[in-house]
């Protein structure tokens, strides 16, 4: 244990020069279009099809976290660095980092302690401007919406109180949820209620993640649906000819980045939604370039595996045809605390009945991996508050259901502290894994879709649609739209749609408020509950408290 | 002359490695941080202050213009070509383009035909990141204040109705003119009017263009001024403790950017302000940079000589102590008949008494250019529309002056189109330059300092003081800032504040509506007229025109 913060670990470690990260990947210069000496961009043309499935894909997900989180990006690339250890050759594939949370109070996403990416500043900051292109593609196509209400000329008939397009940006900004735009007289645009949504909210973020090229990319782009006409008849973004402007917005944004762990290991990072309110893992691309590139592929997705693996599993590995071969179910004993009814401030205090109770929640986790035919691990993510008890306690309940549960100290040791971890989940991969299923067709009508995952996922009773749910899909059946994925907007708190609601909540019933639909992407998204797309600021901002010298040395960012 | 568009001209060259443009500076990789192969940004460290004034500084503006602009960059770029071909060693200076422009009516800002900096697509598009960090810093900022007006504990106690600051998006977007924010209940903010600024009308890209490092770009950064608290107290970035993370998200973008000319000579890009509404040239560390890296600099300043020039000449060289030993008055033989009379669908029809009254217009920024102690240099930037009459005609009036006039081919040819431009400049810089004076000192009052810049640069008989204009004047004395520089905001399109009044105005009257403070820039910016800082689309705007293929390709970009 150190008590050094996560950024002087990050600045006292000489990186080593991109070039020869790539060397490890049997990459030469030439491959790379560098971002300084630390980054690089990798072209798509290194994606070999042959090796995808042929190579071992692990997926980090959660129990159902606290607001801390439960460390899956620490143990992300603290397994990655044990993978490596004990001999494999392992990279790991991350999500990057929104601006807003880095300002707000969560912070950044690089890891940490000893199992962290680096230039950890760089990667939390504007990167190589990914989420910029995201923003910027977003946002042409909301001011050619208003500008084609405006004018008479190019006019399509959209109905200005139809339009579902919003623009992002990625700051956490409460006071643009709500906004009337176009104010002002003529020639300002037409007034109209709007908002705006943080950036990995956008469906610009979810196409670029479920993008297979770029020839794709602008399909998908253009099959965005923005509003209809006062005669009632989808616009979509290809009516407004702006799905190759946005495209060329994007050219570089579709190619993965790659950096390096603190132990030298390469790192790819590519796109960021967020695993509430999107599909909360890297894109396709990333993840396939990973497999062309390693033995191993440790990914994440986001919050718990009801969100982030859910998705990852249903949506992505479905549509991408990927196989992955383990789950890494990440627990905090902390968030066991939690789940069995500890209060915030008794999260650090050791309780056995509490974990006891609480282990229901990752007993659920447990079954619903299994039901996508793939076995789980469970990394205990270690915590200097954690009592032997607890450990030796969640180790056998554990055993007893035939599942590793292994104690995680990547943050403490880097990859000596995951070689045991490592070690369950090649035996796991190289013993145990056979083809993996997803749990619902996408052919499937939407309803049932929905069903599947309430009941065989959160443990619902039942699922009932509101009106404007029940208005939404009779609209999602005109377009043809049936055949949509599901992507699911609830809260991360729990497996119901209730915050309230923690540890195995059983009975419940889970309300659809609305469905959105995300044509680009091709997922239909149920709304439950009240799911904001744009965070506020805390009370106190985490950037009252950073700082940087007159040589550039950062402190304060997390 | 060629039928190829400017992009085809572009992707035609074959560009030499990054690495190579910076050996022709003496550079080794070390010192660069390569974005890609062709871009690279150069370490403040590189600026070398005993060479900046040892070196010969050139500036390149023009007459007032029209519409299309009277191809300035495409004339910096063309003398750069055209100085090396006769043996000096020289590299250009220019403004990084918004993407507003871009997908909307005029373009990007990378020159034209044989004259441009390549990759002209990155360039164009998001280069290395600059504007995107600067927007961001603006936001940033933006959020604070919302977010410190909606928390109770931390409130400095804004009143809402007094918050000068203003959101940015580098996009043309009308919509966002005039909007109400914080809307929809008490969760979302405090409601009240706001509107989004494009980027290049951000007060951190006017700050970003004045400072002088790391350190100093923070300090100004606090000083900015975003409201007043209930009690009529300035309120400052500052004491939204936001200066720190503004310059994190910043520490690269200070850096210039290196790329090349069309034929292989460096060019330094970096900063964009717009130079209407804002001080309109780069950064004063891109100039010091390329004046320590290089004999000659070329650089440009924005719109007309009375907007830009003026500018750069009061504000920037008098503040950064830089010595400009020639300006170069670019016009184009179509905006003299413009200013002649000839509407726009006779612009391209020669005639003779036309540019014998629009030289009238021409003689008066030749004049204003003598009153800072500089000999301009005249370059009629070749048409084929042009006549050898108008030519000659306009020759021999400026000889008669002891001007220098040349015709400057480098959009058709490139550096050998060039070399007269090139060999009068370096007759003026050799021969005639002594040392510069800025008009005014910015220790006077400041009506003092608006009524030179009204009467010996625009030719304007009074400035009348609307009621706004007299209370700014107050309140900027009583913040202590009236040593502040002039930063006129005022149409490109006459000397006057009315667009109409074409070739040379007299007798007329200039009008201050209101004046900001920029007090992070330490400016003023006297309004005069209805200066828009958000343009707007046309009814067919660029963006529907581009295309790019599977492999990357982009075609209508210009």
């Amino acid at each position: 244990m150190t008590g050094l913060s996560d950024i002087s670990i990050a600045q006292a470690k000489t990186l080593l020069h991109i070039k020869e990260i790539a060397k490890k990947l049997k990459l030469v210069e030439d491959d790379l279009e560098m971002y300084g000496k630390y980054k690089a961009k990798l072209p798509l043309s290194l994606i070999d099809e042959r090796k995808v499935n042929k190579h071992h894909l692990v997926l980090v997900t959660a129990i159902t976290p606290t607001p801390a989180g439960e460390g899956k990006t620490t143990v992300s690339i603290g397994l990655t660095e044990g993978l490596n250890k004990i001999g494999k050759q392992a990279l790991v594939v991350l999500r990057e980092p929104s601006l807003g949370p880095v300002f707000g109070l969560k912070g950044g996403a690089t890891g940490g302690g000893y199992s962290q990416v680096v230039p950890m500043e760089d990667i939390n900051l504007h990167f190589t401007g990914d989420f910029n292109a995201i923003e910027k593609a977003n946002n042409l196509l909301a001011a050619l919406i208003d500008n084609n209400i405006q004018s008479k000329a190019q006019n399509l008939r959209i109905d200005p109180r139809t339009i579902l397009w919003k623009r992002v940006i990625d700051m956490n900004d409460r006071a643009l949820r709500d906004i009337t735009i176009g104010l002002g007289g003529t020639s300002n645009g037409v007034p109209r209620q709007d908002s705006f949504n943080i950036t990995p909210a956008s469906e610009v973020m979810a196409i670029l993640c479920m993008a297979s090229s770029l020839e794709n990319l602008k399909e998908r782009l253009g099959n965005i649906l923005i509003g209809f006409t006062f005669d009632k008849q989808p616009v979509f973004a290809r009516d407004l000819k702006a799905e190759n402007a946005m495209t060329i917005l994007l050219k570089e944004a579709i190619k993965p980045n790659l950096v390096q762990t603190l132990e030298e290991n390469p790192a790819i990072i590519h796109g960021g939604p967020f695993a509430n309110i999107a599909q909360g893992t890297n894109t396709i691309i990333a993840t396939k370039m990973g497999l062309s590139l390693s033995d191993y592929v440790v990914t994440e997705a986001g919050f718990g595996a009801d969100l982030g693996a859910e998705k990852f599993l249903n949506i992505k590995s479905q549509f991408a045809k990927l196989n992955p071969k383990c789950v890494v179910l990440v627990l905090t004993i902390r968030a066991l605390r939690h789940h069995g009814g500890a209060k915030s401030d008794a999260y650090n205090i050791p309780s056995l009945a509490k974990v006891a109770e609480g282990f229901k929640n990752l007993e659920k986790h447990i079954e619903n991996i299994r039901k996508f035919n793939i076995e789980p691990v469970v990394a205990i993510n270690s915590f200097v508050s954690d009592s032997e008890d607890e450990v030796n306690y969640i180790i056998k309940k554990c055993a007893g259901l035939g599942v590793h549960a292994v104690l995680s100290e990547g943050w403490a040791k880097g990859g000596e502290g995951t070689k045991k971890l490592a070690a369950a989940v090649v035996d796991v991969v190289e013993n145990k894994a056979t083809q993996y299923k997803p749990l619902y067709s996408w052919k499937l009508p939407i309803k049932e879709k929905i069903e599947i995952i309430a009941k065989e996922i959160y443990g619902a009773k039942k699922v009932v649609y509101g009106v404007q749910a029940e208005l939404n899909l009779k609209r999602i059946d005109r377009l043809g739209f049936n055949d949509f994925a599901v992507c699911m907007a609830k809260t991360q708190k729990s497996f119901s749609d209730d915050d309230k609601l923690i540890g195995r909540p059983k009975d419940f019933t889970i309300t659809v408020r609305e469905i959105e639909i995300a044509a680009g992407a091709q997922f239909v998204i149920p709304i439950l509950g009240k799911m904001s797309r744009m965070p506020g600021l805390p009370t106190i901002p985490a950037s009252e408290h950073m700082t940087i010298d007159k040589n550039g040395v950062i402190s304060g960012l997390s």
